[in-house]
């Protein structure tokens, strides 16, 4: 996850030995695995020793302190281990105060913020959120919905009428001297729905290519097939290159297919993107598709 | 405009002394007089010093050679001077063939890039475009409108059915170390349609306060009075700022009123942006005024 990818580069970065333990194919488990190969290459670029694939047994500990880490693969010595080990919402008291709880244990709530109990009103990482893509509740432990959500309960609170409607899954960090954002579905989420796919994934820069400090960017697309409807977008990249996810995720917020996009008015010049937006071209290839 | 601009910017830095002659209030006359002030201070930052609300009146030539620019209120030493006139469609061809102009006597064509007469296809440049905000023709010369403009009139010509269904008046520059965006309708393009409008300018940062070269942005956001429909966007900062006008862009195709703009999932980590997205925050700011 997040934390646990920031912790190595953090170390790294400050000249420790870092090794990095996953027992997924593949880092970054919210990205599809083409597309989290590319934050392991960034990881091993810095100096981060990965080990994929590999589940974590034990620790071996010698008078309280520890010496090494044990998968089912290997030993790894080791003098300070960092757990990273995702995020649960911390519902025991509401549960105990009999409030519903729903996806992950994460407080139920409507669209006011408000819980099944008059008066109890609840926000931020302990709720559960609306999917606008897939249309189901499910469980966001993010800042920026924790925050309009805040606002949303406040607003409620104070006498006024404000609602939330949900949240498209949109999330970006920067590993190493990469960044990565991703919105909306992922491979895995679509096809745990039901839904057929297609997808692109093109490469791209960030600027003209004869533009001084064009940096690579990688863009993936995923629309339902048929339909064409959007359905989620991965983007890595260095410089600011996966901010540019936030067209992806106001596209997912307007429901569009990728038949709209494609003339999507985005900004170009040199210095700012190619004149085929990176977005845009991979709108253009997953279209070829549906 | 941008090329007289992107001119002042590229001499400078060369080394030359520059001075800039603009009859408007204001240089980038594209954007606000509010917005582009920040424009002018880029300039003068940069070196270049500017004559506004000044005209041209003439030149003192010397056995051939240019000596002086000879404006309403001064004569202006000088060895070379650069013209920024604006653009013009050149369709005399078009018109002599009986072919029906438009706007600024650009091009008539549908949405299939076909204009009034069989067989004969245009794009780019010369032709008229249809602004989505404004519901009307109006005329935009920039590369983007034209590639997409191109891949339909070549879909067509090619036997195939592609359409343009137009653009929202999407351009970006970079003038010094400034970047330059803005999209949809500028205050004095809403007034001369009748509509009556609310806007908002908010300074944030590019990042979180706390984080690493965090840089200056200027959002500015304009919606209609009371349905609060997005009518335009324009940003001003360093760092890829600008970039960002991409969604207040992509919320214009959408038709978005500033009321479902406030809860975009936008991303969100601390090299990337404050928890609320510049955007965002000029977004809150109007919606209260709406």
């Amino acid at each position: 996850g997040y934390i646990g990818l920031e912790m190595a580069e953090a170390l790294v970065l400050r000249g420790l030995k870092v090794s990095l333990v996953e027992q997924a194919d593949e880092v970054m488990n919210t990205l599809d695995a083409d597309m989290g190969a590319l934050v392991s290459a960034a990881l091993e670029e810095a100096g981060v020793t990965l080990y994929r694939q590999e589940s974590l047994q034990g620790f071996d500990v010698r008078s309280g302190h520890v010496k090494a880490v044990i998968t089912d693969k290997r030993e790894i010595p080791a003098d300070m281990v960092i757990l990273g080990m995702g995020v649960r919402p911390n519902s025991a008291l509401a549960e105990q105060a009999g409030i519903p709880l729903g996806e992950k244990d994460a407080i139920k709530v409507n669209d006011r913020m408000q819980t099944d109990i008059e008066n109890i009103w609840s926000a931020g990482d302990c709720v559960e959120s609306f999917h606008l893509v897939s249309k189901k509740p499910f469980y966001v432990a993010l800042g920026t919905v924790a925050n309009k959500q805040g606002r949303v309960a406040g607003i409620n609170i104070g006498g006024g009428h404000a609602t939330f409607p949900g949240a498209v899954g949109t999330a970006i960090s920067k590993i190493c001297d990469v960044g990565v954002a991703r919105t909306g579905l992922q491979a895995k989420e679509i096809e745990s729905l039901g839904l057929s796919y297609v997808s692109s994934k093109i490469e791209s820069k960030t600027r003209a290519g004869y533009y001084p400090d064009a940096q690579d960017i990688t863009v993936k697309v995923l629309a339902e097939s048929g339909s064409g409807r959007l359905l989620g977008g991965q983007i890595v990249g260095k410089g600011g290159a996966a901010k540019r996810v936030d067209v992806l995720a106001t596209a997912l917020h307007a429901g569009f297919g990728v038949q709209e996009m494609v003339h999507l008015d985005l900004s170009y010049a040199p210095p700012f993107s190619p004149v085929w937006d990176p977005v845009l071209i991979a709108v253009r290839q997953v279209l070829k598709k549906i």
